[in-house]
Order: structure tokens, then C-alpha cells, then sequence
């Protein structure tokens, strides 16, 4: 009897495909763009094991799925109860984004404090300007701060913050990395620092943690980012709020829509970077992820228990 | 009899001038824009005391002055044997920029690395470019790096590196910290660096020390920053080279014109940021550098030696 096929639905390059078919021996692989997933597709129904994140509504049409390994760190799309699959065995890519998320968040800041959102369109214009853009600069270093969130990115965010003498808060529910644990105790966190970096995953306790009050709480000299999931943040506080300029900036790499429609206030928000959801990326990324997928494939076959198993009741 | 002037020709707001008058009682400080001093000016002809860079040639036109406190960490300006003025004390701004151009070197590698050079005009266009711009993202973490000297920006650069755990190398004449010491082991330390950063001061054991040899050494996943001095880096070897796109990026603060002609080939070379010689800058600059005066000033009068005395011999 042939072995059970494995469904691929997970965004792939020609490098990372490449690599699942040497890796994989006979035919069992079947790559099935996620499009074309509907209930009753032959490979959705006979599979055992699911590369990609195969849509919540779906899991019901597999019968026989019994591991997902995602493409993705975040792993709200299945905390709906009505998509639950008991037994089903769901980890994560966990870490994979850890240096480029927090890079691109550091990089967002310093943007801001080094004057590159204005010297990046000068140089297009072949325009000096020092004399208007160099008193306008200004450093992170020795900054107050505030981490939200303590999983990988938010640990590795402290420790680079660290690097820049900043004095770091962490809030998080239950991390032992934690200083503020309660969101009513986030309006004082929030007043009391200069660099709030939001890397909180979407659970129910998160979705609309940071709304108006909270970021009509940060001093004037503070920047906001949110590398972490669009639903935290009320976007449209965050739009009406930047416009007030009360502060010095933010940095927003995930929204409620993506792609932004070109007609969202947020493109237009003043110092405000859109950073569009590239900071996860790096150029192996597709391969990393397909090398995640095999690690956890030779542990499965070895009867080993999967790496990364995401817990629902948790959130994480 | 009256104490003699005090020349103050460095570039100030009102701010620092203010903090000025209000430190040093009666009215000893005499403020003379630098362009208006000339042989037989009288405040340069009786200042003992100057706060700014008083040109190298008009030196001589300042026979009582004994101690220039510079308004610049730079003192190349000074080094040429014909403006060499025996028994004239020498102090910079040793350390004040430390923060400030370690923290643009570091954004600029993000910018590169992060995407922000692209993402930054496509807001300006409304246009959502995740799925070009992410597969081209690349991070810093790890790569081996390595820092064209070892003063204050160096060192610090070195320790912000190293937080991204990057292995890195430090070259220098004479510190402790230096991995290499002899500029015939720059090729090698060139072609086995992903990151250089180039924080040397102009002397004439630097100038012209990185040429299209040392550029051409280059991996290709290498970015090259010059946060020192111009004249470190030949112009127009590394326009060339960045032209034949052999390598990620350079991030370019110094440069041989300031500012840079709008003609100049620099401002269009391919993935290369001109940050304007904004390094070092932030908002209280000449605040801070009124300070470091004030505080010069208290130790001369309280019989103490002044700090940050430069050694032209050694050329720092």
C-alpha cells in the first residue's frame, strides 16, 4: 500500500520545491496551491501530513490530517472554535523570524532617528540637506523602552535594545522576562517610555490591546512600532493619532488589510514608515521554511515528537 | 586690567549661546563668525582662549592665543606643518559623536539590508511591494564584519556588531583592540567581511587608504559604510565600483565636497545612501558642544590640565 500523500500548499520558490522533491523520496509529495483547496480535492482528503496552512474552514474536508506544519509563525487563522480538529498536531515556524523582524524594527527606528526618511528622497533629488535634516536627528541610545510581547522576536528586541543602553520593560502575560503583566498597568508603561516595540501575536487577548488612550499616553518624544500583528493595534487611533503628531513616529510593518489599499490613510500618515509586511523576509526565507518542514519531517518518520507544537489554550 | 577675550567662533544656536553668556560672567566672550577673522582682527589678535576651528592659516595671526578648544572631533585641519603653532593646546570633542554616527552607520545598514531604500519611495507612491521587496531583504545577524578604526566610534561600532553576532575584526595601528594592525592585511580582511565600516580620522597614514583594490576585494554580499572622513575612501574608485554593482551597498556620510555638487555621481550610484555628512548629529548638539567648552573652560581656570588634548604626531 502506498504511503499516505503529503499536501504542500505552502508558498514556495523553485529552490525550496527543489529541495522538498530531493529530499523526498517517491512520489508521496503532491504541491497543491492553497487557490485551489476546496472540499472534496482528493489530496486534501487523503493526507496525512500538511505543509502550509491550509485554510481553518478546510480542515474539516481532511479527515485523515493528523500533522500541520505552517509557513508562518502566527497562528490565529485556526483559534476559531468551529475549526478546532482534535488530534491534529499544528506546529510553527517559531524563531525563523526572530533577526529579521527585529532588524527591520531597529532599522525602522533609526530611520526615524537618523533622518533617513528625509535623506533617502533627498539623494533622489540630488538635494544637501544637512544644515535642515542634521538638528532634526537625534539617538536611541540610553532611550526608556517597552517590549510587548516576549516570545523570540520580543527577547531578541530586548537584547538589541539593551545593546543601545536603553532601559527595557517587557510586558507579557505570564514570561518570567515579564515587568508589566497587567494591560492596566500598560497606560504608565506607555507614558514612561521613549521606544514602544509591539511584537504581541493575534490572540483574544490582544486583538485592540493598543488603542487611543494608550498612544495618546506616549511622551512627545517617543517612536511606536508594531512588527507584530495588525489586529493589536486600533489602526484607525493609530491614524488620527499620528496626525495629531504627538509624537515622534512609528514604524508599521503589519495592518489590518494586506496589501494597504492605495487609498489608506496609513500611507500618508506623517513620520510614519509602512514597512508592508517584509519583516519576516530574507531571501532564503522559502528554503529556511521548507528546511523546517524536513527537520520536522525526519523527526516524524524517527518517531520522534514534531518541534515547534503551537497550544491553542495558550495562545502561543 | 581687563582678562583677555575669548574668541568664540564655533557655529552655535541660540540656545548655546545663551548657555554661554550665562556661564561665563562679564564681557570676556567675544563671538566672531568664523568667516569674518582675518590677519589683524583684534580679538584674534588678543584672545589667549578660542572656542571653534579657527583656520589653520590664521593661526599665526593669533600670537597670545594658548588653548583652541575645537568645536569638531576632526583636527586633520591642523596637521599641515606650515600652520603648526608651538605651544598652542589642541582640544576636540573626543567621544561626542560616538552615538550619533555609530547609530546612522548602523541605520544605514539596516536601510540597505531592511528594504528601507525601496520601501520609503513606494510609500511616497502609495504602491504595496512586499512580494518584490522581501525576497531581496537580508539581515545582518552573524556576517563577519569588520571596523576601520578604534576610537570611540569604532569601538562602539564593534559592540553594536557584536550584539547582532557578527564575528568582528577591528583595524588599527596601535590599539589593543586591533585583529589587524598592517595595511597590506587589508585585502584579506576586505574579502573575508560582509560588513566594513570605515571610522578613520584623515591623517596622512589614511588618506586614500581604501581604494579600488581594497573595493574590489569585496564579496558580493558585502556593504561598505564611511562614516570617518572622505578622504579616507578614493571617490572615485568606489563610484566606480558601486556602478559595477560587485557588491550589496555603501552607505556614504563623508565625502571629499560638502555638500556634495548636484552634479555629483555619487548621489545616483547604485545602492549606495549619501547620508550628508548628518553622522553626527542630534538635536542638542551645540548645546553639548558649548558644554564640553564650559567644562574645558572650569579646568583651565581651576588650574587643571584640559581634556581631550588631540597629539598631532600621533593623529589622534
Amino acid at each position: 500500500m502506498n504511503p499516505a500523500p503529503i499536501l504542500v500548499c505552502a508558498h514556495l520558490d523553485e529552490r525550496a520545491q527543489r529541495l522538498l522533491r530531493e529530499s523526498v523520496p517517491g512520489d508521496q509529495l503532491r504541491f497543491v496551491p492553497r487557490a485551489e483547496l476546496r472540499p472534496g480535492h482528493p489530496v486534501l482528503a487523503a493526507a496525512e501530513i500538511a505543509f502550509g496552512n491550509i485554510p481553518g474552514p478546510l480542515l474539516a474536508a481532511a479527515p485523515r490530517l493528523r500533522w500541520m506544519q505552517l509557513e508562518s509563525v502566527g497562528f490565529e487563522y485556526y483559534q476559531d472554535p468551529a475549526h478546532q480538529k482534535p488530534g491534529l498536531v499544528i506546529t510553527n515556524l517559531k524563531g525563523m523570524f526572530e533577526w529579521p523582524a527585529t532588524e527591520t524594527a531597529l532599522g525602522g527606528l533609526l530611520a526615524l532617528a537618523r533622518g533617513y526618511t528625509e535623506l533617502i528622497p533627498a539623494q533622489a533629488g540630488r538635494r544637501w540637506v544637512e544644515l535642515e535634516v542634521r538638528p532634526r536627528t537625534w539617538t536611541l541610545h540610553g532611550r526608556p523602552a517597552l517590549v510587548l510581547g516576549a516570545g523570540s522576536i520580543g527577547r531578541r528586541m530586548r537584547l538589541l535594545l539593551e545593546a543601545f543602553e536603553c532601559r527595557v520593560q517587557v510586558y507579557a502575560r505570564s514570561s518570567p522576562d515579564a515587568t508589566v503583566r497587567r494591560p492596566e498597568d500598560l497606560p504608565a508603561a506607555f507614558a514612561a517610555s521613549e521606544i514602544v516595540v509591539c511584537c504581541l501575536p493575534k490572540t483574544p487577548a490582544t486583538i485592540g490591546l493598543i488603542g487611543r488612550e494608550l498612544l495618546r499616553a506616549l511622551p512627545p518624544s517617543a517612536v511606536f512600532v508594531n512588527i507584530g500583528r495588525g489586529a493589536v493595534v486600533d489602526e484607525a487611533a493609530l491614524v488620527e493619532v499620528m496626525h495629531e503628531r504627538r509624537f515622534r513616529g512609528a514604524v508599521v510593518d503589519v495592518t489590518y488589510a494586506e496589501p494597504v489599499p492605495p487609498d489608506h490613510p496609513l500611507w500618508s500618515c506623517p513620520n510614519t514608515i509602512v514597512t508592508q509586511h517584509t519583516g519576516g523576509g530574507y531571501a532564503d526565507e522559502l528554503l529556511d521554511k521548507a528546511r523546517c518542514f524536513l527537520a520536522n519531517l525526519n523527526r516524524h518518520r524517527a518517531g520522534q515528537p514534531v518541534q515547534n507544537q503551537v497550544d491553542m489554550a495558550r495562545g502561543y
